[in-house]
């Protein structure tokens, strides 16, 4: 392994701190209806007051918070009803001493009046009196112009993923088209002689391209649009012309690389051989993921996976969706990658001495405690990975995590 | 409210338990790469054995692992170099006793060899002979045919999301096509002579469509499809006329109700109007959220919401996300809505008498400590929804929870 031999492994934290040299793909403006989980591009201001006016926000009468003062349900006050606030109409006239307007939810209080009587707590008699039976202050069961949003006030800054009460928001305030960062275009390019096409029946020694296609789904778990580019024979030549193709397509190339020394030596070369290409990363302080390649090829990011399935999905996990993250506008979230959940770690786990341990775990609830159980097996096998429910870290330096650790669970996402 | 009379308030599990009368909107046939995040419609085996062949799963030498026993440092074996396995190809001829063959991580164990020794073990001599430094047991280094995944295993039941693992293996075996639920469409319908449409600049008195929009962004979050019905005037004939046409369009309707009284009872009394329908709850146990609308039209569920933002939204949350699972094929996954995490509550908190309490709250970390910031506030306004990550419950019959209590926070979706 000559090439491995000029890089010393980097740490996790030392490859995420390359990322702020990878910029926001770019930016397009798109309508409301289509904004849930786009990052806003440039800081959001309101505009406008909201709400725009005095509104109710109960069902009851329009009153002057004066005339109910000292009412009880021994000794009532009594209004006399003179109007009704019609829904989406300025009401006309004013409610003068001693007046109460029937009024509901949403409807626009009307001039002299301060406050609404909730309808619970009144009874009309036939005479078209209103019996209060409970005192309002001013400002009750009223919203202000301006309570919910103040028109200069900043709403969201750039980089914040828009999530649905957002974009109920933005409607609110007739915000319908908004400029919001691309989605990232990732390109996957599978090598290796021994891979055929998923359709195809492997032959003896061969296995079908199972990492791109996972791959590929992590992409899009990551909101990112996958492009598929196929199989790549193992030679310099063909595996530079297709990374230059990708890289004239995508904002991000991964490559999901032969499992062996010999291809990934290979895939290194043909990577040094772009124009403008930078290797950053030759190794990883992960189990597993050592064998991880990072490189800046004009100022688009390239990631080199490992071979190995299971490697491929937590360097994809640990290290690729942060960087995906990037790329969609959202700096400074290059330390998580999903939610997480406190478990009960059920049996002592040995850690990898110089790399940080990512370990499969799934989750098992027994009479209210959660338990993470470890899920073993070498990396070259899928299944394991399907059987989990998310990652269990054993920090660097860390000999081991013992039976009953509480541990922080870093869920997949499902 | 002569309607409510008729209806006892249903607590939210009386709600959930109601849900299993609904059923999976449909089946499709979809390509493995559109899958990711797509429920399984019918149980899936594996049909082949996963790997096919014996395969190494380290870079070394293809041995016969007898041949290595007793090897030291001080004093190593020494075998034969014979051999080199092609990647992708059936390696021809047996390794015999004595012989190594060079082999890379993935190629095919050739006859006679039962282990491979890693690359990290030994020295080649120029002369072709091999000095072994650590013995290897039978097995050692290899993945066996069916490891990974037995031909006859069961896979995937009906109902389990794909996640980008399950792809993964999906495309190891050769799954290039799979059946899957519909993804449902769901109608949103808004009502209310206050509302005008996000486009248009509201007069006095009126607000614009802002909780269709809330909604069927909660929709795509729920990955179902929202169809936006537009505003329907508040009569009972255009109402009917309009839920007609929505119920021959999707799977689920929303309707995103006036704030009123009136224009929930003409709500009511529309929908009653349609041919099959079934009024099977009206007004819930929660707070916000009681006056909610639940029907059976004919096998369609119909959903009223509240006319207050925040509270369609925690309806949504609460109620409407388990009902679009139903409807994806996710039976049984009616009582879970998102990611959760423990969190220390930063206040007291006083809980709705006689109905459960979703407070909205902040995340926030202090010293190690994650907090929970209730965010107070009308629930017809849209910030605190905006400003919070998730919902604490105070469950029925709590009186209240106490600062520093420990609390589950179900987080709102990012």
């Amino acid at each position: 392994m000559p090439s491995l031999a000029f890089f010393r492994l980097k740490t996790r934290d030392e490859v995420l701190a390359l990322y702020p040299r990878f910029s926001a793909v770019g930016v397009e403006d798109l309508d409301l209806g289509e904004a849930v989980g786009r990052v806003v591009a440039g800081d959001l201001a309101a505009g406008e007051d909201l709400p725009s006016f005095l509104r109710a926000s109960m069902d009851g009468y329009a009153v002057r918070a004066a005339d109910t003062f000292g009412a009880t349900p021994g000794l009532p006050q009594y209004l006399e009803i003179r109007g009704a606030v019609p829904m989406g109409k300025k009401p006309e006239g004013v409610v003068a001493p001693g007046e109460a307007w029937r009024i509901a939810t949403g409807g626009m209080i009307p001039d002299g009046a301060d406050a609404v009587v909730m309808v619970e707590y009144t009874n009309e008699t036939p005479e078209g009196t209103l019996e209060v039976r409970h005192p309002v202050a001013p400002g009750d069961n009223v919203l202000h112009p301006g309570e919910d949003v103040r028109g200069q006030e900043p709403l969201f800054p750039a980089g914040r993923r828009l999530r649905s009460q957002d974009i109920g928001l933005l409607a609110a305030l007739g915000v319908t088209r908004l400029r919001v960062f691309l989605t990232p275009r990732v390109a996957v390019l599978s090598s290796g002689d021994e891979i055929v096409p998923v359709t195809k029946q492997p032959g003896p020694g061969q296995v079908r391209d199972a990492n791109a296609f996972l791959a590929a789904a992590q992409v899009r778990e990551g909101r990112g649009i996958p492009i598929l580019k196929g199989i790549v024979p193992d030679n310099r030549e063909a595996l530079h012309a297709v990374l230059a193709e990708a890289l004239t397509e995508a904002d991000l190339v991964l490559i999901s690389g032969g499992s062996s020394v010999g291809a990934r030596d290979l895939t290194l070369k043909a990577v040094e051989d772009l124009p403008g290409a930078e290797i950053l990363v030759h190794g990883v302080a992960i189990r597993p993921g050592k064998p991880t390649i990072l490189a800046d090829i004009g100022g688009k990011p390239l990631l080199g996976l490992p071979g190995h399935p299971a490697s491929a999905a937590v360097v994809m996990h640990v290290l690729g969706q942060p960087l995906l993250q990037r790329l969609a506008g959202r700096a400074g979230k290059e330390s998580s990658w999903g939610g997480t959940v406190q478990a009960r770690l059920s049996r002592n786990l040995a850690g990898a001495s110089g790399r940080e341990d990512f370990v499969r775990v799934r989750l098992r609830s027994d009479n209210d405690t959660l338990w993470a159980d470890p899920v073993l097996g070498p990396s070259g096998l899928l299944s394991p990975m399907v059987k989990s429910d998310g990652l269990v870290i054993i920090p660097l330096g860390v000999e081991g995590l013992f039976r009953e650790d509480e541990v922080t669970v870093h869920l997949f996402s499902e």
